[in-house]
């Protein structure tokens, strides 16, 4: 019974985030649903990162087991068309022969997201429901120089949601860098492993930093705090896309 | 009666292009319905570039007189405000007061124009309705060196459509690049104004160079002989946007 890995693009709007959920539209289920109509069975699919509702993938991975043993670019093939005739916007990029203890979610070492703002007064249009549109300068240098507290082995407890389930609080942020191309900010992060709403709510207190209402150390105050209440607030899922998963 | 200028952004998909046309969706048709709903009064508003339907654009340039003597940004916030809720992607990125003698189509010096093919097997879905997704490979090399053939001042009848209006079919080109990352190519073309279809012809030509279906030279001879059956075929709308316009 060969494992698929399959990498898979999406617009996360119109989906209930990856997991899926009775009766309510989402990434995996739809997935799950394409692949019963390809191949006669539907498997459990296991994804790489369990993206929230509204948030979007550049290559998520995922892998599951089936009794067809097809040529992978096949078996991707079938699924897309069965995704085309469910007019859903999602698409398997590539799919592979992956070894028998190969995990999509366990196996990752690091996964890395990046979240895009607009900066600028107008409405969004090319950019609507893809991006987050903040109306207010931003002083980008200050927010680049800010993400220094992030980076490393820390107590995130401020910055994640409540009703994360993690059992720990600590997570090493691995790389965090910011880019600015005109009115586009890219803010890009990776690690091993988030904690629920943790990019967002990172995402959330750069642009407190960036707009000037806390500085570095205020920051790196509310990191020591451990307390969500102190952080900023949690920035929209729209902005967000899982753009890398490496093994 | 002072004169805006304004820099406009569009999804082009749900418009019969950029020209007013009686009962159809239209970007000028629902920019001169939002300033009647603005100002009360509803002006002529000239385009630079008058995009054909499904062409979009990063920065259109245009201008109107209005018998509001407003704060530009007062204007184009109100302009916003009715193109919002008319539900059509269309936002007004800047406005300013122009010189009476600043005409946005006849006053531009050039017009610069992008492509996007996205070159790869699966569906679309973050680029869908965006880009051309062109499934062969392609020899990006080999288009990038085949430009050449466009540069400079030309007779581009073999690239123009046949129902241009041109009374010369004799454009220069200033400029033309392509440039590749990842998945994505960018094709980039600067003129002072352009046929009927010719950026689209002309990347649908270079895409039959990539794909190694002909060469430069027979490239360079299909310009020569100056007819439009002897070129490849026109890339589609979607790929194609009016990115700026220079003055």
């Amino acid at each position: 019974m060969p494992r698929y890995k399959i990498t898979v693009e999406y617009d996360g709007s119109p989906f209930f985030g990856w997991q899926a959920q009775e009766n309510l539209p989402t990434v995996q289920g739809f997935l799950q649903q394409a692949i019963f109509k390809a191949t006669g069975h539907e498997p459990e699919v296991f994804g790489a990162g369990r993206t929230d509702t509204g948030v979007h993938a550049v290559a998520q991975v995922a892998h599951f087991d089936s009794d067809k043993n097809w040529d992978p670019y096949r078996m991707a093939s079938a699924i897309n068309a069965h995704l085309a005739a469910a007019k859903v916007p999602i698409s398997v990029l590539e799919a592979s022969i992956a070894p028998d203890d190969f995990h999509a979610r366990f196996s990752a070492k690091y996964r890395s997201y990046k979240y895009v703002v607009i900066n600028r007064r107008s409405p969004l249009v090319l950019w609507k429901s893809r991006a987050y549109l903040y109306k207010y300068s931003l002083d980008v240098a200050a927010m680049q120089r800010a993400t220094g507290v992030f980076i490393g082995r820390r107590d995130f407890s401020s910055f994640r949601a409540s009703e994360c389930q993690s059992a720990s609080a600590i997570k090493t942020i691995d790389d965090f860098t910011i880019t600015q191309t005109g009115e586009q900010i890219v803010f890009q992060v990776k690690a091993k492993s988030f904690l629920h709403h943790q990019v967002r709510n990172m995402v959330g207190s750069l642009v407190e930093v960036g707009r000037g209402k806390i500085d570095g150390f205020t920051l790196q105050k509310i990191l020591d705090a451990k307390d969500r209440r102190k952080a900023g607030p949690t920035a929209p899922a729209c902005g967000l896309y899982l753009f890398q998963v490496d093994y």
